[in-house]
């Protein structure tokens, strides 16, 4: 393995500035959450296990290899941000957050393994889409420790092509991604919305 | 088409500040929502496509000439905009957002193509509406992506003298307008605090 | 009837401040509320009609003396700001919020007349309560746009010592007061805490 | 009793910080809630009553001897703290907060003295718990005014290893403690977090 590195700053600080909007929605809280942002073709930075999502510096950064092992002190979520890079080269980012609609709503929808969306135009947040006239299907995982088994699993099941640019762990949050940090913010925003206009109209419909 | 030109500071500062405010208030996710703002009798300053609301500045604000075709860049509602200006000379501001009460309860009042509001005090923040004695029937039209085709609907619904100044698309969000940014905000703001509480009531009475 | 005249710098700023709490709650949506403090024991300074309540300068505030008619420029509402102090020495301050709470359960029980809650530990933010082992029934008016026969009606039911130093108006919102600002401010926090609850509960048990 | 001496400045900085993050929440409404922070071995920093949470100051935070009285001045809630700290060694801050999902649930479930949680990732914001596959018994105690009483109930339920750092009082809100201050923000966090899952989990399942 190599050795752990600095992230350049301007890669610090748009990881730090994905926290601090997530912190102050509430959606990282008690230290929940991960975001990370890729350096180059070989080498990511993620943030460190156990850190405010609200105030993250330098120090709540590792820059980790791509091939290499995860060092200490990574939270025991990193394979999940490890393995989008490694499947998937125009990844450029990776973010994690813990809502309540994410939270509710996968574990609502997890005998189902996924929760279809339709006809809304919040649709088009999402790369690639360009009409409310779709039907948007996000992956449901259940829940495991085993992050590494679980990294696995979700990409034989999001393959080289994913739908979506996101899926939900059960009981546990929602993962998004995208070419740039502002893209893969805008896939979070996008996707957190819907769950939360879902969560609404499960409790307009039950 | 007239080449574009600046839109004059005031102006720019003015949708800025309207898109902080809704920025924060979590009413433009996902760089959705649009704010306009009339320079003079033939023109308008009208946000680009695709940016963040909560940040915006010249470089994300283009002055459109009312009788011409619409730039590149722009957003695909920018039609929704424009139409309101050159249908009513006294529109001032037009100002657009997507929050979770309007696209929840505008799919679920979609096949009435109207929400009808009755007895609230907030009825007064619309211009011209003097008692919580009145009923308030709020347009609701349904989405679509052919947005020229859709502001000519919406404008031939909405006659020479719309009863209330706002409406819905179903599954997108709110429009509202006013003479000034001022009072657009005003609007914009009444009606939404209208949706919550409409929202509310369907909770609790279904 | 006096001239008016400025409020002292220390009350205006007071107002401000409970502006700006409120605003930030989202509380006083649409320029709606109204905010007074008293001066001394001949007059007050109120909040003008139609300012937006989050940015309160000397400008936005008005003296008003309490035996004089209320100048052009006021609040419909004035009077049931004035009437209060009128009624009772001892109140120094009193506030009017615009909330969903307070909107919608104001409705619900209107035909009660009466908002009844038992039990919990808040009531004790209500002063001369010491213990959650009692019941606060909060008086609901129905709302009326003459509101010089309105503040009448609720000082008559009100009384000489108000059980609760609060009321809702059906449809509109919430009144509150206190001997000063701060406990003025308390009350508020205090009753909308316990309508966000009943209105949660309201959702469970219907 | 000792005479009762400042706090150190850290100490009350620690403390005006989580007080400014939970008022920024709203879970501190009316002056409500209460936080503390061990100074050493023998004594400890309280928050004194009726003080705005979200504008911490040395003035309004108390250095108390834990095994002397408690002065004047101090709210009615300070042996719930102080009895915290006497019980365990290892607590190093105590936090209280007044939030509507706490009140509510607590209400709600007040009769069977437990809320049941299963399954949920937030799990392991809480000390010692390494997966979402263990069931968490937050314990729920009648509110009581005889508060001296109460923690001894507290306490005795508790034990030596309490299973869960945090506990509900119903109608009344949530206590939460750990280690360090950041350790007690990630519980109380965690725990709210939990609460507001499980709230929106009753909406839907009634």
């Amino acid at each position: 393995m190599k050795l752990e590195s600095a992230a350049p700053a301007a890669v610090v600080e748009s990881i730090a500035a994905i926290g601090r909007f997530a912190a102050a929605r509430g959606w990282v809280p008690a230290t929940s959450g991960n975001f990370s942002c890729r350096i180059d073709g070989r080498s990511v930075a993620v943030t460190r296990s156990g850190v405010d999502k609200g105030n993250l510096g330098p120090e709540q950064v590792a820059a980790l290899d791509l091939d290499g092992p995860i060092p200490a002190g990574m939270s025991a979520e990193t394979p999940l941000h490890i393995e989008r890079y490694r499947a998937d080269a125009s990844v450029g980012a990776v973010v994690h957050v813990h809502t309540v609609a994410s939270t509710v709503l996968s574990r609502l929808h997890a005998p189902d393994g996924v929760l279809n969306l339709s006809g809304f135009e919040m649709h088009k947040a999402l790369r690639g889409i360009t009409t409310h006239e779709t039907d948007v299907a996000l992956p449901i995982f259940a829940n495991a420790q085993d992050t590494v088994a679980l990294a696995a699993e979700v990409e034989a099941r999001l393959g080289r092509a994913p739908a979506v640019p996101g899926y939900l762990l059960a009981g546990h949050g929602l993962y998004a991604w995208g070419r740039t940090m502002d893209e893969a913010r805008r896939h979070l925003e996008g996707i957190e919305f819907l769950l939360e206009c879902t969560l609404e109209e499960r409790r307009l419909h039950r």
